[in-house]
This record gives C-alpha cells, structure tokens and sequence, in this order.
C-alpha cells in the first residue's frame, strides 16, 4: 500500500515511522509512506500556506492552492481514496480501518492545521475522518494512528493472523483480562481457571469477562452488541 | 504540569515533541515530558519486559513487575494522575482533557504494549483511557495525542486565549466553515456574507452553520446537544 502524506511538519513522522512494529512494516515494504510538505507548492516569495480567516476571528486557515497542488503533483493509483483529517469528520473506528485496508492500495491523508483548513480543501477529500471529539494542534497525530492502524492490518504486520482476530472492538466486545508470569505478583494472584489448562473453561471464563466488562465499561458498545445479535 | 511518559519505545516521541506549537510549549517550559523504559527496570539479564499470556492465546503480554517499578521509581507531585493507555479505557474526549489539563501538575502515562498488559498493571492506575474504538500497535500514539491536547489547553500554548473560545466539542458543536484568501478558487467563491463586513450577519451565519453540519454529519452529537439545552 502506497501512504502519501500531505503535512507541513514532514519531520513530525520522522521518528515514529521508525518504531516497533510499524516500523518492521514499512523496513519490510508492507506499505510505503511518503511525505509530502504543501510549502513546496507555494508560489508566492515567503512560502506561505495561510492566511487570516474572512469574517475575522482568531486563529490562521490554510490555504486551498498549496494544497490542491501537492495533491495534484501525485501518481494516481487506480484504487485510491483520499482522506482529511479534521475535528468534523467521521470519527475513527475499527470498521473504518478494515475498509480502508482492504479496499485501497493508496491513502493520501491531508493533515492541514487541525483547526482550520480553508472548506475549498475539503472538495479535494473523498472522505473526513476525525480522530474522536477533542482538539489536537495538529493533523499529524490522527495521520500517524490511522497509517498504524490500517497497516497493522496488513498482511505481514502481525506475525500470527490469528492475533487480530479475538481483538477489542473486532467482535464488538471489550477484551478479557490477560495475565502472565508471575502467578503472584505481590497480593494479586492469576485466575485459578487460566493455570488450569482445561481450555473449554478459559474460554468460557474469558467470554464471559468480555461480556462484563464491556457492559459495565462501555454501556454504548454493550447496547450496540445486543442489538447486532 | 510534568508528563512521565512510561514507555518501551522512548524514541518514538522524540521527533513529534520537537515539531510545530507543542514542541514550542515543552521549549518554552509550559510543560516538560519524561520518557521512562520499564526495561532499565529488569532484573533479570535478558532484561524481559513481556511473556506469554496465562491460559494460551497468541501475542505477548506486558508483564507487571518492571512497570511497577519504572512508576514507583518516579517522583512524586502532590496532584498526580496514573493513566494507563489502554482500547478498554474511557474514551477520550474534550472534556477529560480539560479535566487533566486543569487539576493535575503531573501525569504519569502508562503505554504498554496496547494490545495486552498483566491485568494487575490496572491497579497501579487512577485512571484508563483508550483514543478511541480502534486497535494500534501500541499505546505511544494515545500517549502523544493526550499529551498534545492537554498542553494545548495550558496558559501560553496557544498565543490567544480567545482562539480555544469558539471550537468543535467546547460547546458541543461542530466548527463552522472558515476561508481565507482567494477569494475565488477555481469554481469556488467564500461567501458573499463573510466578505460583507456585517458582524452580526456573519456571526449568525457561522452558528446556523454549525447547527447544520452537526445535525447532518453527527447525529450523536446533535443529540447530546438538543438534551443539554
């Protein structure tokens, strides 16, 4: 998959690109991401990409030409889909990643201001997406967690298949409480039931904490569960 | 407000705590962010931080003891918060960053990895928050973005206090459109209201705005709103 981002901070992605196991991904050649800084497309002496918003108010809008240009400076895959990232956008959930990597072999996410982008931009978008409902100063942080979670769902990312599919929010559940070595850890001790190596009962033990937990953690997604049954 | 971050990836953050208005907040000492590796808190020579999960499954999990002493290794502020970053959190939203940004002097930040962690790790919590109904790689990118929203809310941040006044989630609505310069763009004209110099017109025209674009793209949030009036 082939992951154009439109930012003017391009050094942001510098480090977190490099980590864990994002950064395997990409080492790996699951998914190329390339930066792209709109201030390269200015036409003006000063380079600039905004400018003061009409009707007054605070805060500096970014223009549309530097950034239709740098989105119009690209190769166009045949399946792409174009995506800005702003407050007023469909908030990111796990459904929305599965589409996204499964339909596409070309994201081009416009970080912009986080606060204001001139609304000619959003003509460019094919799609709005929102990290949640909170303010950040900037696009990068929503770009970097939509690029880790759609490339953590490709092929190749997770070592075992399997480990994507008993997850959070893939079954519409929270998930059960998990444990390792120690069996003691000062006074909390692991389930009798896990160390008991009878799998039918782990299982049921384990379905049954998803079903509380979700109920008394998050009544939307239990309401949600219930009525997709 | 002091920030310590307990991570297995410190470097990850070092080019996004450089860029943009948060790089300049953590420059100018509105807030100062401590990355600590519970790893430096092994004992054992292979410096282990995770092992299998108790009862099978795939995926590794963070283990308790090395967390636990990264955190008690920290000194202590008399208003401190223990957030674990976790997708069985509490959701984050405006208002908690509001809460965190105005009632504590440190954050302590746990981000483990972020698809399991010893289930005793919770204890050592106040509090868990998740980004969202998503799935990452790891519980960095939460971090980084509840970083970047509570030192934006911090006095000094963002130049004007007035441009944090009229945003998405502050009051419940969606932002209005904004435009700057050109005034024409192509086929696109701004609106002849906003260029009308008319405050009240313009004022007006922005709330209606916002009325509509919530009603239309969050149906949720239009709810909400309708039920706090």
């Amino acid at each position: 998959m082939q992951i154009d981002v439109i930012t003017l901070f391009p050094d942001f992605f510098t480090s977190p690109l490099q980590c864990s196991l994002l950064g395997r991904a990409l080492t790996k050649g699951i998914a190329q991401v390339n930066l792209i800084n709109p201030r390269q497309f200015t036409l003006d002496k000063h380079h600039r990409v905004d400018d003061e918003p009409y009707g007054g108010g605070v805060g500096m809008v970014l223009k549309p030409e530097p950034i239709f240009a740098a989105v119009e400076s690209l190769t166009v895959l045949p399946k792409r889909q174009i995506i800005l990232l702003t407050p007023q956008g469909q908030p990111l959930n796990q459904a929305l990643l599965q589409e996204l990597s499964g339909n596409y072999e070309q994201l081009v996410l416009i970080c912009g201001h986080y606060e204001g982008v001139d609304e000619r931009i959003r003509y460019l978008a094919d799609r709005e997406v929102s990290l949640g409902d909170f303010v950040l100063t900037c696009g990068e942080i929503p770009a970097l967690a939509l690029i880790n979670g759609v490339v953590r769902l490709l092929p190749g990312t997770v070592g075992k298949a399997d480990s994507l599919k008993y997850e959070s929010f893939e079954v519409g559940l929270l998930d059960y409480p998990q444990y390792t070595r120690p069996p003691i850890f000062r006074e909390w001790e692991v389930p009798e039931v896990l160390r008991s190596g009878n799998h039918q009962a782990i299982e049921q033990w384990r379905y049954q904490q998803q079903l509380e937990r979700t109920q008394q953690r998050r009544p939307d997604l239990w309401q949600k569960w219930l009525e997709s049954r």
